[in-house]
């Protein structure tokens, strides 16, 4: 919690947290990281990109790694716990283990990404792209607000674009991924459960919708004359909720953006935009649902003679976690005394990135109401606790797993 | 229709129609309309308050004054017929008495009403509440967007505010009142009808309501665990939508605006703020939908575990208009072969500040697509032509009814 609060003081604005990436304030957070690490007694270095990354090597030739990690970044008046929960529990994780001189059968490397929020370049996944050896070099030329790109900030940090492929772990030395990250959900704080296992991270489209009526005065076009974009667009929000309550185990829907063009309380809406968030675990459900989502607002839009688009923005597929990981998790939990509990992840995390080279796992840690992204982000004490035992179970799980039964298959 | 294009070539601003109260453009359109009365015979004048008024005497002691009237001020960006087609087609109804020695039994007066729109003080019917007595001292102090007061107006246009009560048409003296006005509604339009009596003109609640729900993460959140003030909010549109439409030749009903506080894509909505318009020529009627959608938006936050603000914020209650003079306008209508229809006004109109101390009735035109307070709006030749024969047939009317009735009863 110590170093929890000595990351959370370290901040580019005054009065609150934010650190994001390539910033003064980033770099000193960094710094701050790898001097633990280096305490710690792991092999410290900053990656091209930024990442942090601390090796426990386990001295043997041809070793496996084994990757703990989350981010150090930060959204805009951030809360503590997003992204350095899982840093500072990983450095804890590996310390017992050093501490306990425990005999490791691959390298474990604890990496603190450098940008999974993306607030600065509106980008995902910087360095977790770098670590699997995805990173597409077009994004180099993203600029912020001001124009600077990534491949400023790279050079500013004293690092070389060129290096970034070889800052990759290669595919065949993956031997698993695991992420310690708050839920940022209210699931764990209602059920009054400290951790969960994740089970998926959900697939993602964003679709724009507009509903073009017209606008005319609400005192003189009587009610069955009208061509209500608002009416219109209402009736698509409670189709949007009615159909995800249907399936609420498999997928949320949300309208998180409405707008009224030209209003004015005495004139009919004639022109209305909305955004629609539809997130799943479940391929073929999230196209199922954005089909009939589709079609649903068509016919809406029909019966009431209003002009209807509709444009899909954004798309990304579920990302499922590894069975084989997360029986050892579950294990690890019980272990500990709490009931096992699965939950999808309807938030983005680095595991995405790293899912396309290696098997990924996440243990979730309640926090507060399920509040994040905002100050009042908080964890309790006896939660971090319960992660630690969860944590140091599960890393002695993965290395009994692999001298038993891994080791002879990879 | 020339003195209707002359008149919309008089503008404050390049480009658009605009004349608002006390502006060079206004007074401009004031003189031009002077101008008109003159050569017609009327006796003219402005009063105080800036109205235009050209009186056809009857000659008899003691007579009673028929008003006859519409407004010379626009909205921004007007079209050419709302306001200056009543005083133009007053106008070419006096020239027809003038130019027929019709022998009157009660004085005639021609208005151009100054303000009507009230679009630069936001103020409602200064000209005719002055003509009713109404017109509250308070009103002069308001000012427009660049400090000056009406006070100042009626100043600068070398007048003197301590005239306004004797500008008033005592009671007593009221015989009736008469306006033509374009319909601003589809009505007409629709049906293929040329010109359509007012009934009434609605009286009007306007409602601030918020939903103020809990924000949460569009991805974490899951379906049964959220307060969605947005899905809330629909419900509600939906609800008034519904009930305004079972009773649809009664009431309108309409949600203007809505906005959702700090929306994000991926932000479940926490705060939505809408306006609500109600209309309705029935009191009761009126007064009830506002309590029945007030219950039911009370029900639905409850359900939903959303709390709910509700703030009446202007209401006008309705003016019915005479139903003497109504049935005098439906004669003239049939007379002239057109097939009466009785409309509700749910625009306010001057007629409402009459209606505190005479008789009223209006005469609605067809205009194009029921569209007004815009460029486009229109009014075919036609139906001009239509409505000067139905006023022509009026006024005769009105003649005839007070030499046979009236006058016995007066």
């Amino acid at each position: 919690m110590d170093c929890i609060q000595a990351l959370a003081r370290i901040s580019e604005m005054d009065g609150c947290i934010t650190r994001t990436y390539g910033t003064a304030a980033w770099r000193q957070g960094a710094l701050t990281i790898m001097s633990w690490m280096q305490v710690a007694g792991l092999t410290v270095g900053m990656d091209n990109i930024g990442n942090v990354r601390g090796r426990l090597s386990c001295g043997l030739t041809g070793a496996k790694t084994f990757v703990i990690a989350s981010h150090m970044d930060t959204v805009i008046n951030a809360g503590k716990f997003d992204g350095p929960l899982g840093v500072v529990m990983g450095l804890d994780l590996l310390k017992t283990l050093v501490r306990n001189r425990t005999a490791l059968p691959f390298d474990i490397e604890l990496v603190a990404f450098c940008d999974e929020e993306g607030c600065r370049f509106h980008t995902t996944y910087l360095g977790s792209k770098v670590l699997a050896g995805t990173f597409e070099p077009a994004l180099l030329a993203h600029t912020d607000a001001a124009g600077v790109t990534i491949q400023d900030v790279i050079h500013a940090n004293g690092s070389h674009t060129a290096g970034l492929p070889d800052d990759a772990i290669p595919a065949q030395d993956w031997l698993g991924y695991f992420e310690i990250h708050i839920e940022q959900g209210p699931v764990l704080y209602e059920k009054d459960i400290p951790v969960a296992v994740v089970q998926a991270i959900a697939g993602q489209k964003r679709i724009a919708v507009t509903f073009r009526g017209m606008a005319g005065h609400a005192g003189t076009v009587p009610m069955d004359m009208r061509q209500d974009a608002l009416c219109c667009a209402a009736e698509f929000v409670q189709a949007v909720e009615r159909t995800a309550l249907l399936h609420k185990d498999k997928i949320v829907a949300t309208v998180g953006k409405l707008q009224v063009e030209n209003a004015a309380s005495n004139v009919i809406p004639g022109l209305v935009t909305c955004t629609l968030d539809l997130r799943s675990p479940d391929e073929s459900m999230l196209a199922a649902t954005y089909e009939a989502l589709q079609q649903t607002a068509a016919a809406i839009c029909k019966q009431r003679n209003i002009l209807f688009e509709w444009m899909l923005v954004q798309e990304t597929a579920p990302v499922l976690c590894d069975t084989g990981l997360n029986a050892l998790l579950t294990a690890a939990i019980a272990d500990a005394g709490y009931k096992p509990l699965a939950l999808v992840s309807g938030a983005g995390h680095d595991a995405v990135a790293i899912a396309a080279v290696a098997p990924v796992s996440m243990l979730f840690v309640r926090c507060f109401k399920g509040i994040s992204h905002h100050p009042l982000e908080d964890v309790a004490l006896k939660d971090l606790i319960a992660a630690v035992e969860v944590a140091d179970n599960f890393i002695q799980h993965v290395i009994h797993q692999y001298d038993q039964v891994w080791k002879y298959q990879h």
